[in-house]
């Protein structure tokens, strides 16, 4: 990627002169602002680009390569933090976003009991699965539309916004209809036909880390999104695979930094699935403020050990406030709210 | 899932009025054949299934529980092995199966120059990418149709069947119409959307493990296969990552013994992906078939250093040939012909 | 192993009776106490210990068997958190516990300037190597007995207990002339002559996870250690060995809580080696003591860059300094001082 | 390391003349000998050593740089194999070697019915372990100085040369003077202490690696026992950690024909451990010479479910007996004899 550094006062009319030169000669420009000042990033072969007569049409401070394999997601190509919003809430400032609430959404009662719970004790976005990715083909798979049409039910009652998971590219299009945050899970993050179609949407995707990715897979798979034009993409580490048998997975805490370094996009923590075991999430969701998350999503359950999937991961509305008390020291011990 | 095994002699009347039961009882009954001796699987409540009145019926020898996750997939379900096939080729039986060909499918000339070659050598499938799921969304992403016309070609002038990577539930119709085995890759072993489309086809599947998936999760990945009425899957061993930086992934040698034993499926085994380096693929193959798998798919280039993708790991038409050689002594050290 | 839990104002007389049936029966006592609570471990063939007349005793409250592989250093068998005391620092109380120092011992003026920068910043226990395991044997192997005269002479000056490591069984003797508390690294996690070594001496061993080693098999490590009647085991996470390559190790911080409700050992967290990135060290520090690590290991050079081992994940004392004020404000937040 | 390639006919008086070169000026002359030619290599600094006056003394070839971090171990130092001699049995030649015996040994009678069963059916040294490393210290760890006198006792009988563990430096002299070959474990792979002191005796020794040791690692450790002056080192793939739970480790096939491109050593498998399963052991035999493996090392007991340690994994002579006539096979299919 070559990355075209704009002038602070360059006239609209100038920016239009460099798009065109870009457009016309078959590139896509990828435009971003950082600090005030604007960028454009344009893809495809490097030499030909640089020999575009862009110097000619004035108003540009600097001409520079990419040198990682990730562009747009870079910090190389946009230094400033990107902040996504559903609803009313901001993911990647200085508030911390909790997002929490049933594995499975299993009724309306049910994710309404859950979500006002949640909702008091200072979650701001609602989380539940319509759409259930399960190993086995006999296992309970969601409520699908069902599911959806509840949590969209739901955020009426509430005002909390909703994410949820799509699991193939042709669900894109019913989800996008209910949820306001679209999530590709774990085993699909290297799905690029589902990443793609995400892309192709304005909505927030949050972009769960595969089992076995590593980061520079992560962010590459969030190129797939922006590169079809989308910006609004949240990362979250939930866990990798190791040998260590104790918990279902083991949480890289050193990825929130590294991520924070590598890219702008805001970078958030799954306690839940990262241990597997309901009395770590606590540990673990303190950590990963105190690492410099922007956010946690939450399994929250109000009766764990009859949940429909993941219980045994759960923690109910009453351990969820007590969590949420303690996450608001953590929180402001580096500097920001909860 | 109850297993039921019928007598050896029994009347079709019988056998239609026991299918009769369990549609009638809102089941699905999968049939399956094993030396002679037919098996009928019906999941679904275990102890609602077996209140069933089927020994009213007749023809009954015995009634049993599976103990495993993986159902139709497992050697308690069915004992003898499936055998799958392409074209003439038949995969699972006592001659050993070699896919030979490309990486990516680049033109016609390359794939009929290969094809020819790895022909001669013994191969009795064709490889090659038409679609390729990339990292990075800038990399080639193979010729797509474009390609599959060149394989469809290639195999008319060859005779070879033709198996290449399908990357998305909607891409099932159109790979279909040119594939005689529809690969799934790695990335997309939990992919459920892509397997249930293919477990619509009556095509041939070619599973590929995913790099962190477990055994067991690989079963599961084809359960969804077979779940949808689709019995010819193939197993493939692809390699796993480790810790280990030399090579690209860790070949699991152990899995082919150990699949051998847990599914009547055919296993084989990728050792080029598995690798990643060109002068291991030889050892490697050997090693597979002499741990007892039913076949190889081997990345042949006629010019490796200029491949468009994964040249590292391809071997040429010369190595390939000499390679054969060295296998056909192998089969027969086990008893298997090539 | 059987644990007896005796009655709260049992008479000395009787305490000694338990005690001497057991040794003349051949087994160890094991004593330790628990919130006011006397118990005695008993370790061997479990229906012979309790067929044990004692019973007829008296003073005994209960009897229970452990579930656990893991006996001694198991919550089954003391619940109260150990604290583990060197020079005027106690390890696993309420004061986060910060050791810092260079890798490698260089020469005095190189020790000595640490750590009196450590020191002021807040540290309360010294690190350095004197005794360098390198995986090359044509690496700096350290300064050895030299190095341990600079320690204990920096030790001297400053009166800051010292943490060094010990590499083979026959080294525990000198080394245990120098050095306040006694490191065994993680290579050596699993050579139980060493452990066995430092069982017998009565000295604080800091036991760090081997790179491949699952909580379990740690604890059973420091079994190896309290086994021998030396209780002073201190556990620290340093990082394990997974597929990601950004980071020299992943540090599993989910651990720190899992091992705190698994065992009565305090456990500290080594951010140096854990990532093996100097710009990560801070946010995994706050990450570790916010899960409830008891203490933290870091590596703090003068001149990272000129170090002789290790200089890329060394922080300055000016970085170390800044550091211990915002692990201040995390260790308020979860109710500690530091 | 430098490495100095002498004249096919360098007079004795010309060597005598470099060696008192190199040793005047403080470096070790390493001498190896490949097809013929002799090799000296030189450790130190480089500049250094080339600087020294060799071109005055005549005799010599050549003058080079290894590149590879693994000096005395590696290809570049020496490219011709190294064969290892323990009794009448070479290590490293055509004639694919055989150890089995029990993992631990527990009576006379025991092993001399073992052996004699292993003899018979092509077995040319006897393994067993008198010191056994256990995870926990309350699990048996062997008859030690009784199970070494058991194995020189069974040797006389059988004329079998010995394998067995040693682990502890302070051990060394001990199991010495009863072994034929000094087996290092997974566990000690980087016990330094342990690895020199092995180093400086000429006893040929079995270096396994460890469970998470990378292969330049396990090349590292070999280095430390050359640098000392034994050359004599036998390479052991025993398996690694992974994810997968169905086997204890997962063997690293590709490690064999890898470590036969990088190292001159010989290269065994431990078909046993790397599977931890009985019904593997033989599937993963045959992959391993197939993969160029110039042995194996294979559990095999009379009574595997009664055994003191590892029966899951251990074979009966029976099965032994078949398997060797299998193996045969596979051997004659690479050129090689069993």
């Amino acid at each position: 990627m070559i990355v075209i550094k704009l002038k602070p006062h360059i006239a609209v009319k100038q920016i239009s002169g460099i798009i065109n030169l870009i457009e016309k000669s078959g590139y896509i420009p990828n435009i971003s602002k950082s600090d005030g000042v604007t960028h454009i990033g344009v893809i495809g072969d490097e030499q030909a680009i640089l020999k575009l007569p862009f110097r000619r049409l004035g108003g540009i401070a600097a001409l520079s390569r990419t040198t990682k394999p990730f562009k747009l997601t870079g910090r190389e190509y946009k230094s400033a933090d990107t902040q996504v919003k559903a609803g009313h809430t901001v993911l990647g400032g200085r508030k911390v976003v909790v997002m929490a609430g049933p594995c499975a959404v299993e009724s309306y009662p049910q994710v309404l009991g859950i979500a006002r719970a949640v909702k008091k004790a200072g979650a701001t976005v609602l989380r539940g699965g319509a759409f259930k990715p399960r190993t086995s083909p006999y296992s309970f798979q969601g409520l699908k539309e069902e599911g959806l049409k509840i949590l969209a039910a739901v955020r009426q009652q509430t005002g909390l916004p909703v994410v949820t998971e799509v699991i193939s590219s042709s669900g894109v299009g019913l989800v996008s209809r209910y949820a306001d945050i679209l999530q590709i899970g774990a085993r699909n993050m290297q799905n690029y036909a589902l990443l793609e179609e995400v892309g192709k949407t304005r909505k927030p995707v949050l972009l769960k880390r595969g089992m076995m990715s590593t980061l520079e897979e992560l962010l590459m798979s969030a190129e797939y999104i922006l590169a079809q034009g989308n910006p609004n993409v949240i990362l979250c580490e939930r866990g990798i695979r190791t040998f260590e048998k104790y918990t279902r997975n083991t949480l890289d805490i050193s990825a929130v930094p590294l991520l924070k370094q590598m890219t702008h996009l805001p970078v958030i923590v799954d306690p839940s699935h990262a241990t597997g075991i309901r009395s770590l999430v606590a540990a673990v969701s303190k950590a990963s403020i105190a690492a410099g998350a922007d956010g946690l999503i939450i399994e929250v359950h109000t009766n764990p050990d009859k949940a429909l999937s993941d219980g045994f991961q759960s923690i109910t509305p009453i351990e969820f406030s007590r969590l949420m008390t303690d996450l608001s020291k953590i929180a402001h011990a580096v500097n920001r709210t909860i």
